[in-house]
């Protein structure tokens, strides 16, 4: 039997309650209410995301806990992306009638351990019922200097912070739901529970020309900086499949690691375009004049589509079907 | 046919697109970036709210352009509710295969209409594809003094701008699907497109003790007031039946026009406990000592259950079945 409205209400404020300065009133109320001590002069960054059952997850493949988890750093890593750290989030969660009071405490408890690792509590939200679960969250952050999509200029390195195409791995190897070989465990650790790279993300804002995170797939999304700031951009095929734990995963999968790196998505690692190394970022590419994304490989360079995961063209990315959308 | 989400994203973005200072980045970034220089001293209020097919509206009832409206209204009244002043929002919308591009170029018509009445301009958001239809709205406002439903003391008026109970008529004619009959077009109106009250919320900002917005219903939401501020209040029924506009739908649809205006919600009217009066409030009771909620009427005085709306207890509002979930 489920709590109603109120109670459910009381459950998460019971969770998300935290002693956080600058927020004068957390949920409970018709809104939250924020001091403007923690902006001062710095510019104030905001985004919303959104994770849907059968679209961004399924509820076989992943536990209430870690939903909770990846739903919060799915947005946090949108703030990370802008070079700015995580303030604070709402969450508004849609719930059918089968999602009990014991299952929305563990989403709560995900949404809260993963608030405390970005530091940003949890200072609201919305609850309804509806036929389809979703989570949507919206994160505020601050900086001193948002870093955009487009700034990328010729002659800059292009440089990575984090793992790409692992995540990918680890939602194949759920989706075959065979028996788990070796060399899959950091894939399924990093779908089900990715972190935003907020440390990352302030160290690049002090150099970086332009970035962006790896939602939807690197070749996706460096094709967005490329296309924002109308450059080219190449990468090279050497140090896109330089982390073993790819190509464990990659091999334990029959898979290519090459394409998991250019095509999956939902790591949340980041990409800067920059004329200087960050901490934390190893390069992966060049800014050149003209437009498009290429790989520079052992046999040369070619053009690659800058796709991925594309809501609209993919009936569902969980079914397993390999994205076949162009977004530019 | 639909365009893919970068075509769709570029839609919006032209629709949205405005001149508005403190805005740095708009749509088509990580996230929108604003500058400090809008809050000051200021309190930030932050709100997010959800409309989900088939339970907050039907597709059927509604226009495309009413949707997106309602959706930025329903939303900017909790920031309205706070004594606040919308400053600027995020959407993120789940769209059914079959919302075609003109569906959502008209969804994000009448949420632009509705940010320009408001002088908040949607900033940027997310598009995920789902099989049910929702819209959750974050808006930013900023106010020298929260309001908050805490605080409403012995002795103070309680005062209401805008109407009651007349949304709920509304839906009540669009359900019932007969030849509509005269009187009843107020009505369908303030279910369709409300207004959330943001000029009388300032108003009410420098005197009220407590307010919230009435969106569950009057004595849900008087409740919630009365809950948390530790007092009773009493309504006045001559004042609640003080508006043609309710008896006129109520006559048409031969219900009770008290019943509608005590349990009947999505009207975005405000409700204050202040001890003095507010430019565009009438009074409508008293706060007591005590706990609770009563109706003072022509036959004496009778408690009524702070009830309204409840997403989990009501399997669906538009189903047209009273709300019978209690909530305190």
């Amino acid at each position: 039997m489920s709590m109603d409205e109120a109670a459910r209400i009381a459950l998460l404020s019971r969770l998300f309650e935290a002693d956080t300065p600058g927020v004068d009133v957390g949920i409970g109320d018709d809104a939250a209410v924020l001091a403007p001590d923690a902006v001062g002069a710095r510019r104030i960054v905001w985004t919303i995301d959104e994770q849907v059952d059968a679209v961004h997850f399924r509820r076989d493949l992943v536990s209430w806990h870690d939903l909770g988890w990846r739903s919060l750093m799915a947005a946090a890593s949108d703030v990370a992306a802008m070079g700015a750290v995580p303030w604070c989030a709402l969450t508004a969660m849609v719930l059918p009638g089968d999602v009990d009071d014991a299952a929305l405490g563990q989403i709560g408890q995900g949404q809260r351990d993963a608030s405390r690792v970005l530091g940003a509590p949890v200072v609201g939200g919305n609850l309804s019922q509806g036929r389809v679960l979703s989570i949507a969250t919206t994160v505020l952050g601050t900086c001193e200097r948002p870093v955009r999509r487009r700034g990328a200029r010729e002659g800059d390195g292009v440089w990575l912070a984090g793992s790409i195409g692992i995540a990918r791995a680890g939602l194949e190897a759920l989706l075959r739901a065979s028996p788990m070989r070796a060399g899959l465990e950091p894939a399924l650790a990093a779908w089900r529970t990715p972190r935003a790279l907020i440390a990352e993300g302030r160290a690049m804002a002090l150099c970086a020309h332009a970035a962006i995170d790896v939602s939807d797939g690197l070749a996706c999304d460096v094709g967005h900086i490329a296309q924002a700031s109308g450059v080219a951009i190449v990468l090279d095929e050497a140090a896109l499949l330089a982390d073993p734990a790819l190509c464990d995963a990659a091999d334990a999968l029959g898979e290519s690691a090459l394409h998991l790196a250019l095509f999956g998505g939902e790591d949340y690692a980041l990409v800067m375009a920059s004329a200087v190394e960050a901490p934390g970022f190893r390069r992966i590419g060049t800014v050149r004049a003209g437009s498009g994304i290429a790989v520079r490989g052992f046999s040369g360079e070619r053009p690659i589509e800058p796709r991925g995961f594309d809501h609209f063209r993919a009936d569902c990315f969980v079914t397993g079907k390999r994205p076949e959308a162009s977004r530019s």
